[in-house]
């Protein structure tokens, strides 16, 4: 049973090897196959993701996929990156407030600033979204756009995680970097998906993720065309453009940028924010595919769970598969994969007589 | 002077067939180097954009552009297709209210649409945006976003220009797709950038323009997540999403989707809408090229001018090439090109032997 189920297990791994293998013209290098999501732990949600990939990109499978088509949306906080003990971009605007009171002592004598700077957040935690960009106008807002991407630039390159003491540039979940290039090996467009400020992604979406800038959809703000020193540029301006793009705002991102239903999608768990967009998708009449990762890993990352427990409540009813980081992932942050290295995939089986 | 300035026109170009040529690994075909614009008339403007386009391209230029820099920008009604007699979209929405009427015959005789149904837009085109809006409320809102495609896409299967006789797909100015496919070939993204409505583009700017339906920047509406028939889907609501995306507008609407100022940007005179786009792709600090198409051929195509002739005064302030759809361009609809054939692209000039 044991050997049996082996071997049936590498059946989708050998199909899309022998489907990379026939669109290629370079002599493959010898060896067992490549697999394309070494991170992932063999198990039920790998062999899923790898069986989608290839029954829904190889030509006369039943459930081809058109190359225009193949458009797969991901989440960002805790679904690519970590979002633990806060939301990067909240540390990015904790940098900002400590640059500006550094420049403007009366600054941090202020509330709520004077508390953020004590590293208390509570007061922003209670104070919602309100507080929230009441922060964000004051650390992210009144600049231009080349203004404010190297204002960010500029944190990625000098800040580090508080409590795993890696830049936050090391810390893209390396099973999902993977995922992201097998999907992009194969046809799909993979597009950001997240309640984060577009421009704060944008920054870092291609070296971390291989995601191009403008594929990036996440919560905007207005700008306005100004001169400044004899240049037109784009004011940043404190207010949203369009909805919050988590809940429901997630299929209307997709709806403005997309202008089309995604056939796969990938959340997490922590407020629900998903959902929809992860039921939207499921409700493309293509063949599609829906995953869920659940933060169980306290070792690792973080272990956490969502107050009201819906989003593994919609994922057990959608029959959404849920990633357990813990079980899953044979690692979490590994070097940065750029691309899925196709040229590399060989041939066929192993040969048991391979030294 | 003769001999010597046509020898010296030639240089750009093959210094773009030479460059194509060190890329490609396939065996060139026999004969002289193709034209990137066959469709275009001799002259200062084509020579400008080949010289353009090859100077940012070629490795070790000072003018180059790393390819994610590459990025251009068009406008669509009176760059890409013709604008008169109305609008192609305002086409689309009488069509639309021919259908509703036909099913509904108490629509029909209610204004404004009893007089558009009899074919006077006067109360439209004095009504402006809120005439507009109405009109387009009630033919491209109230739907889903998948039904809005539909009726699109039947409308641009069945509709003919009323003037041109030609199917509005057949409509395409050819130099420009020409001019998109040469900016693809070497690296440039091709945007559309216009105050038509993001999803109508959509459905066609593949087929017309080879620009993908992700990368149409038009005016958005508001969608709404409904379940309809049991299935997620996004409801097209009677609002705006932003800004129209017109003027001051289109440098916004290019900072949402590509986040990224242009250095390439194409518009045209009728109501100063372009105006914006390309000062503020001038202002990029890349070689940038801007041009303004003028309307002044009324046998082939329409010969109309704008009010106040704001557009053609920036382009003469700001150095603008002005493209005379009369003298620069050698026939204005044709056949649909797709692609530029760059592998049909020969490595040297014309032999003066050859047959």
């Amino acid at each position: 049973m044991g050997r049996r189920s082996s071997v049936l297990r590498l059946i989708p791994l050998l199909a899309l090897v022998l489907a990379c293998n026939a669109r290629s013209t370079a002599a493959p290098p010898p060896g067992p196959p490549a697999d394309p999501l070494p991170s992932w732990n063999d198990g039920p949600i790998k062999r899923r993701l790898i069986d989608y990939v290839v029954r829904t990109t190889t030509a006369g499978s039943p459930d081809f996929i058109p190359p225009d088509e193949r458009l797969a949306t991901f989440d960002n906080d805790g679904t690519l990156w970590p979002e633990k003990p806060m939301y990067i971009q909240e540390a990015f605007m904790l940098a900002r407030i400590r640059r500006l009171a550094a420049a403007d002592p009366a600054l941090g004598k202020k509330q709520p600033y004077k508390a953020i700077l004590a590293g208390d957040f509570s007061a922003v935690e209670q104070g919602g979204t309100k507080a929230l960009m009441e922060i964000f106008a004051t650390t992210s807002t009144g600049m231009t756009e080349e203004e404010f991407a190297r204002e960010v630039a500029e944190f990625f390159t000098t800040a580090q995680h508080p409590t795993l003491h890696l830049p936050y540039t090391a810390l893209a979940y390396r099973p999902m970097v993977e995922l992201l290039a097998l999907l992009r090996a194969r046809g799909f467009q993979t597009w950001l998906c997240s309640g984060g400020g577009t421009d704060f992604m944008r920054v870092v979406s291609q070296t971390m993720y291989g995601i191009a800038r403008e594929q990036v959809i996440g919560t905007s703000i207005t700008t306005e065309l100004v001169s400044r020193e004899g240049r037109l540029s784009l004011l940043r301006k404190p207010a949203l453009s369009g909805v919050l793009n988590d809940k429901a705002g997630k299929p209307v991102g997709i709806g403005l940028y997309v202008g089309r239903r995604p056939v796969f999608a990938a959340g997490n768990i922590r407020s629900g924010g998903d959902i929809e967009m992860l039921a939207y998708t499921q409700a493309n009449r293509r063949p599609s595919f829906e995953i869920v990762i659940e933060h169980d890993d306290a070792v690792r990352e973080f272990a956490y769970q969502e107050k009201n427990g819906e989003t593994l409540a919609a994922a057990r009813k959608n029959g959404w598969p849920v990633v357990s980081m813990k079980r899953d992932w044979k690692t979490i942050f590994g070097e940065r994969v750029v691309a899925f290295p196709s040229s590399t995939v060989a041939p066929g089986p192993a040969s048991p007589t391979a030294p």
